[in-house]
């Protein structure tokens, strides 16, 4: 691992790997990161992001990120195959798994490759809503230690105390900025696409067993916007479209303060109730 | 294979493989599901979990079915390889490859599993269209061999015709249906997923070179909602996000003629313009 010094920012330290020799790499889980059960599976989704980005091999930049969370990953090291299956000419495919002991507790899929100019066009507009600095932090429940990562200002659906009402919209939209602030780039965009309590919470005004099963995530920017973004934070929102028999899916839309669409992301998830 | 008899539906005899013995599988392209280069990209995403539906190991209905397209495939025959990589108890996690002489030219993971009685709600309303019988069938041309499986009757963004003006919204939604009518499952559910022409057609008025990189499917019902449907027409609607440096996204929602939303979908696509 490369060394980590106190100017090391905790998401850099939480992300860091080995150097990927034959497609394989290890790393560790970090307390920061801690969810419920494991980690945070932003955390996760960043690490397998970065895992190809460090390969050798790698060809431009991240297209899209499909991770499957298979079974819980335990506190402590994991292993990393990360292969490129095929690369063309602009295009590249990955195949990933992320193991502990032998057995698979993640795979996933990732799409790199070279973006060249083209016709553009963006269809949605960001949400209209309060700049952050009106609009007050509220921070997850604080034994769910990741989010102590995470500075969020909900101008929407802001997470539901103990006792509240049902509601008929999934919809939250926040503004989030990683703590300490830390300039946003491909790894740190991938873990705020799972930045969303999840969405029955909300819909029911009650916490219950809930977890992400797969996700996908679709970037629409290059470096240069990405790291133009700075430490400014990132309008995210997502909704809810169908729960039903155990699971319900999420789309999620992450722009940035100048009002471009860096990312679109999708996950469906297993809940209880 | 199966004996592909007379009374075989075109569609089941382009999706059917041998049977599947330690994790492999064989199957061979279908005239009929053609596209311009290789097959119909729904057919492979078909085919692919068909190939998970027949495995002697199976648990449950599909969850989620994420395809990458990472090379052309030849006509002719392809190998499929599809591994349970993790079986818990009520959810299996799917790797797999299509490959031909060796080379892997699809890669894709699936989710599957058990579903149980929960809480339900859907929150978007199906698009409120005139009845398919209402509507004329409008087919892609002639020479897109795939099409001529499905009757297609648009409600809004047919197809432009050579010379269109540009339009601001990438919006298609159609009722589609197997040709001749066929009971839906989840593999015909999956191919209609990519019913939808390329968005950038549509946005520009003109045919140009696209096609899709990564889909995703999240299924929302049970085989008795899906089997529910009978050989009704679909209504599928999908838009893009953003168009940008070379490749847009794309969000798809299927509904039952019942008003159930049977599967989102999303996918990636490359363009050029």
């Amino acid at each position: 691992m490369t060394d980590v010094s106190v100017t090391t920012h905790v998401f850099d330290a939480a992300v860091d790997l080995f150097e990927v020799r034959d497609d394989r790499t290890e790393g560790h889980t970090h307390p920061a990161y801690a969810n419920m059960v494991g980690p945070f599976g932003g955390i996760t989704a960043a690490t397998l992001l970065r895992a190809v980005e460090r390969h050798p091999d790698v060809l431009g930049m991240p297209l899209s990120l499909t991770v499957n969370f298979a079974g819980p990953i335990t506190d402590g090291p994991f292993d990393i195959t990360a292969r490129p299956v095929r690369t063309n000419r602009t295009t590249q495919h990955w195949s990933l798994e992320l193991s502990q002991g032998g057995e698979v507790a993640t795979t996933a899929t990732a799409v790199f490759g070279l973006r060249r100019p083209t016709w553009s066009s963006t269809e949605p507009q960001a949400p209209a809503v309060p700049a952050p600095d009106s609009l007050e932090p509220t921070p997850l429940p604080d034994f769910i230690a990741w989010a102590r990562n995470y500075e969020m200002r909900y101008a929407t659906g802001v997470v539901p105390e103990e006792g509240s009402a049902e509601v008929a919209d999934s919809t939250s939209t926040l503004w989030v900025r990683d703590v300490p602030s830390r300039p946003l780039d491909f790894a740190s965009l991938t873990a705020m696409c799972d930045i969303f309590y999840p969405r029955a919470f909300l819909r029911l005004g009650r916490v219950l067993p809930a977890g992400t099963v797969s996700m996908t995530t679709y970037f629409h920017a290059d470096p240069e916007t990405v790291a133009a973004q700075s430490d400014s934070p990132v309008l995210a929102t997502a909704r809810a479209h169908r729960f039903e028999q155990g699971f319900f899916d999420q789309s999620a839309r992450l722009w940035g303060r100048d009002g471009v669409l860096l990312a679109t992301s999708h996950q469906i998830v297993y809940f209880k109730a």
